[in-house]
């Protein structure tokens, strides 16, 4: 398997040390080779590693420890250059639609895990910061993301300070279906999920939670209903706001 | 660079060998260990190679000659297996929403490209296929997707009949935007189109279509309102019929 895919683990912690400029052209370089829609690139790429940008951005990651990292690159959908050239070329653009949102977000995470991989063959450490979608709508007034441009992915980059160990998964055959779909019974999902309900680590969050069980974790502080709702309609009226929903 | 990156392009014609079941295993594990949402894998795969399913599938995709390939890929979004595991454990889960549509696509994206490079690496050709969102309705009844099943991605794997070479890229600093976004002038995307547009493949195309320039084959051939809203449509109906928009 590729060394990179093989040994992937999201780091949280990094030196503060700075990258060298060529070492981020190479990941963004890695970046655009990934396939995209039409060859439009309908994305686009905020390297940011100015402190001062650096420092607003953080607390839309929730000052999260990854989010100190000395770069953070926000992969974007991006309708707005493409449509701008074809309005400068007398053609008529008609990109600000959700097929547009939906193959802009597929340019832009292809990109993003092109980068990821390749910051660590370089040695460098990553890790996705989910929140980009929980407040999308500032982390665009930061970046001066223009109609058109929302941004859907974060990835945080920087040396490792630490070496944690590679995340467990759900045995493949939970993820796979051959064929077709085919449709689990519960005695499938306790299989699926009987490793990892009893590990030593979900009996350590069960007793710190004070919760009788590892979805009871999920559903009641990690991903609630109710900040399910809120970040849904945020997130929604942002692509309105920036125009992917004119149908 | 990471060899798989630096080399990839869209193969478009397979020879019909079929793919080793041990390979498919390897791509299949290369792909789950990509990041994910909080560990929840909110993703899917179907690996279809029954010539009956393929032969159901291909339409889907238009038969395009990538279409053709002995193996298909098929990445969806799932909130329905984790939901299936907190209804089981007596949680309530919320993840019938837009959140969970982009967490959901972050996940099965993620994971298609760690899978396409794995296969690259196998040396196998790909070819992502865009049809996915213009036929999910279909392509769902086909491969058995229950509710909080939405196919976002398929990718189409083989052994290459070909070695096209690889495609052009918009220069970098054309998706890439230092520490914010930088607006376009007219000047920037006349330069950073230039290459591209003064391409002898270009030429070829404003001949054979009969068309100005490469903007109007874009909007008027390739990616027309009409169709692009008609997409859109379909897309959000079937998303919502999914359940990914109940709020």
């Amino acid at each position: 398997m590729i060394r990179e895919i093989a040994e992937h683990r999201s780091v949280r912690n990094f030196k503060p040390d700075p990258i060298d400029p060529q070492v981020i052209t190479q990941i963004l370089g890695a970046a655009v080779r990934a396939s995209n829609t039409g060859n439009m690139q309908v994305y686009s790429i905020v390297a940011t590693t100015s402190e001062e940008v650096l420092a607003q951005l953080r607390p839309c990651h929730f000052n999260q420890p990854a989010s100190r990292a000395p770069l953070l690159l926000t992969f974007c959908v991006d309708i707005h250059r493409f449509s701008m050239w074809c309005e400068r070329r007398g053609a008529k653009p008609r990109y600000d639609n959700f097929a547009w949102l939906i193959n802009g977000s597929i340019d832009a995470l292809l990109a993003s895990q092109n980068a990821a991989l390749e910051a660590e063959a370089q040695g460098l450490g990553i890790c996705y910061l989910g929140t980009t979608i929980y407040t999308a709508e500032k982390i665009s007034d930061i970046l001066n993301l223009p109609g058109g441009v929302l941004p859907v992915a974060t990835i945080a980059v920087g040396w490792p300070a630490d070496n944690p160990p590679l995340t467990d998964r759900l045995p493949l055959e939970a993820v796979v279906h051959y064929d077709t779909y085919k449709e689990y019974t519960g005695e499938d999902i306790d299989r699926l999920w009987h490793e990892r309900e009893n590990s030593d680590e979900t009996q350590n969050l069960l007793e710190v939670n004070g919760l009788p069980n590892l979805a009871r974790i999920f559903t009641e502080k990690r991903y609630t209903a109710q900040d399910n709702l809120s970040i849904s309609e945020s997130y929604l009226s942002e692509a309105k706001r920036k125009g992917f929903f004119n149908h």
